[in-house]
């Protein structure tokens, strides 16, 4: 595939300068629209070392306007990423609606390198390619522009910059000391390199190959590549199209008539105060130590708690955090996103706050929003949310095997137990702040949340990431049911490992 | 001290179940009206291990609502936070306005803990009482809240828990790993604490002392001096008092007649395009070294460049650029900030892209737009930037003590190149993006800019943090003088070392 790239293209200096700034003025004319029609922009640098991507990228930033712009260099891992999920990192440096954010190594990076030096087989290969093939797919139907480019050097050609840098280019002193180490393995690195791009060379994302003999060619390619790819995706919004597939897809809304899972829940169990007592601190007893082992041997866990309105979280989160030292633990109440967090994927909040190992945090309401309040309201498109439940399920399937304890508990609820409970609510004062208008709004569409409820169970409880219904209609009973399920969830998780 | 505090304070259990309701209730209130006048609040939660911190934090939760509640735990550094300054875990965690962070550790730990091993001498553990005094008189300033809780217990009480920790009180099975690391130095601890808490008890964040024997006692006045905080703080909002206080403190302006600094700038020199090719290369080339040997013994670069509209900042950026490898690099374009951003101080936004080790940062414009356009323009009030000199010297002599090579650079111009450039970006297509209306406005201010640069350079340019004036009149002698101007900066940094 490689070879197909060498055609020795040359650009003569007359022809760059005229070439250059015209392109500078395209670039910047489509930056300004990328910007005003909000598209987020990955531009993936990648290829062969000694290509010159340093080069480029200089170049590019040069180009565009840099205030757009935001370069992004992935090699040594910290151990913060390293004590996370490994896709947190590039989460973490995802560039927000309107802006450009130019990856220097990339999600591609480890793989091939892994692979190369033999810490990864062909079959967990295989995975992580598929891994990213989905992520970008996510990604660019949540309205990104993926741009990838490949910079392709021929052995003997690297092989010349290297043994005599000061030869025909100008900064030629620029040889990093990755490039020798990386040298020395050319062909591997061009055969797992090849795979890898034809296994994720897509319609949405596709790669492009530019030959970087010449340098003036190699800049211009890569500018005038990425220009065609603006446009292209600013004339076309992919926005209207992917609503339209998705009326198809859309899964049916479960008739209101049908039984739900739901309806499988036992909402009759109860405990008296006296078992109550002794159960709760057993459990958290149990917790507490669960906890500290987990923190010794660096396993986090990851709880989200969802309910209907009024069915009890904050009094079952508190008795989990009875359990627990304050230190171990984070609780996040996922209310409005922020400014920062509208500009990005719907999933970015959430990774923003993947514990680091050996912590616990709990999710007080979660991503499950998209499948449950967004889809009811209408906040979000059919296709949106249609999608939302594989989407949720390969993000939990990277903290499990990640090693994370990840619990997910909603807490069950009668339609006339929740009315019982919001008139006590606007009863007691210190409780008001507890129930507002919109609480009120909510318990109209019942029968819409049943549905969403339903679906997501069915849809996103995995062997892997199952979910735990559990009755809150007698509050002992319900709390001591969500610190044991905590409990047995991390205690098999430790054991598993 | 503490002894003053054993004074056996009991609080029985029918007191408790009726004070406490009520408690809540209050704090609730105070906790809307707070969110509703975006004070930022601090609480520490601090004292002797074993003294319950851990279930003060759970009841306090329990007693406010959650979702205006951030618990943050410092106890291990991360090597990301490890890799920057000290403060730097600090402000990444700081509650943005109208919230509430609950810090569990905090400041006081490191120097507490690291004198009590003798890892800091008197002298260093003194000026860390002082760099702390003044980090929480600048977000009281600011407009925060800090409530700063002391729990403290006896040697014999915390001898008694730890040896008998079934004796006397639910969840005694809760008896962390560090509580008996921590008890084998009480005297020590004790002294050291006492020592911290006089020398930062202040007007703005006093401390309180708590005694920790009796659990339903602890909680209840914690509770209680955090409700009288907030009531203190909302009834008297400190800002009108700030304004006030500022106006006879606030640095007079200049008169424009005067000579400053900038006249001193050698606007004359230039370089030929030879002698220019020649030594752009010679001092890129250094450069370019100088951060790979950077990079290997984990030095930062940190640059700010400042100057003037149109004296070339973005060319000048280029050049350095074209001398490092892209994946060393960030640059970091200062634009509006986010809402993120202005929920809190305003140096929090710059605190955020502190470097890692080994990293270059530049700053394309800075935290000097407090004194510059911000006060030309009115954006903050006069009491606002008159501290913020003060402020950004304590700042950056952070960034120094942490061995980063900073480097601070403003590209002057005559008022006469201005409007030639002004006039050349507009007939140029691929440069008409980089002229604006604003533009205009702000060279109509020029004089007023004047004063407050030269106050800026006066106030500023400390030995740890000079000001480097550059002419930017003449671009070749420009760019070849910032790129120096860093390589030196950074030679100096590793010889040091």
């Amino acid at each position: 595939m490689f070879e197909a790239a060498e055609l020795g293209k040359k650009v003569d200096k007359a022809d760059y300068a005229k070439r250059a700034p015209e392109l500078m003025t395209k670039l910047l004319e489509a930056q300004r629209a990328q910007r005003a029609a909000q598209v987020p922009m990955i531009v993936i640098v990648s290829g062969v070392e000694g290509a010159g991507k340093s080069d480029v990228v200089n170049r590019l930033t040069e180009w565009l306007d840099p205030r757009g712009v935001q370069v992004q260099a992935f090699w040594d891992e910290t151990d913060e990423e390293r004590d996370r999920p490994r896709a947190w990192r590039f989460w973490r440096k995802l560039p927000p609606r309107g802006s450009i954010g130019i990856l220097f190594g990339s999600w591609y990076t480890h793989p091939i390198v892994a692979r190369a030096f033999d810490e990864l087989d062909d079959a967990a290969f295989e995975a992580a390619l598929g891994r990213i093939e989905a992520f970008e797919r996510m990604l660019t139907l949540d309205g990104a522009l993926i741009v990838k480019l490949w910079f392709h050097l021929s052995k003997e050609s690297q092989a010349a910059r290297l043994a005599d840098p000061e030869k025909g280019r100008k900064g030629h002193w620029k040889v990093s000391p990755l490039t020798k180490k990386f040298a020395k393995r050319y062909r591997t690195f061009a055969g797992l390199s090849e795979r890898a791009i034809r296994r994720t060379d897509t319609a949405g994302a596709p790669w492009h190959l530019i030959e970087a003999e010449d340098r003036r060619h190699r800049d211009l390619a890569a500018g005038e590549l990425i220009l065609e790819a603006m446009n292209r995706r600013l004339a076309a919004p992919p926005r209207a199209k992917a609503a339209k597939v998705a009326k198809a897809t859309a899964p049916a809304a479960t008739p209101a008539t049908t039984k739900t899972v739901l309806d499988q829940v036992d909402l009759t169990r109860t405990l008296t105060p006296e078992k109550y007592d002794k159960q709760l601190e057993k459990q958290q007893r149990r917790l507490y130590e669960l906890t500290w082992e987990a923190r010794r041997r660096r396993v986090s866990s990851l709880i989200m708690l969802e309910g209907w309105d009024a069915a009890g979280k904050g009094g079952a989160i508190r008795r989990v955090a009875g359990a627990l030292d304050a230190r171990l633990l984070r609780v996040i109440p996922i209310a409005a996103p922020t400014d920062e967090e509208r500009a990005q994927h719907y999933l970015w909040r959430f990774w923003r706050h993947v514990p680091l190992a050996g912590y616990v945090t709990i999710f007080d309401r979660s991503w499950y929003g998209r499948v449950l309040v967004e889809r009811v309201e209408g906040f979000a498109r059919p296709d949106e949310w249609g999608r939302a439940y594989k989407e949720i399920n390969e993000f939990e399937a990277q903290l499990v095997e990640h090693g994370m304890a990840l619990t997910k508990i909603w807490l069950h609820l009668s339609k006339e137990e929740q009315l019982a409970r919001f008139e006590e609510r606007q009863k007691l004062a210190w409780k008001q702040h507890k129930i507002t208008d919109e609480d009120w709004r909510n318990r109209e569409k019942w029968d819409a949340y049943a549905d969403a409820i339903h679906d997501m169970v069915v849809r996103t409880s995995t062997a892997a990431a199952p979910w735990s219904l559990v009755s809150a209609v007698d509050k002992r009973s319900a709390r001591v049911e969500v610190v044991k399920t905590i409990a047995d969830r991390l205690e098999a998780t430790l054991e598993a490992r």
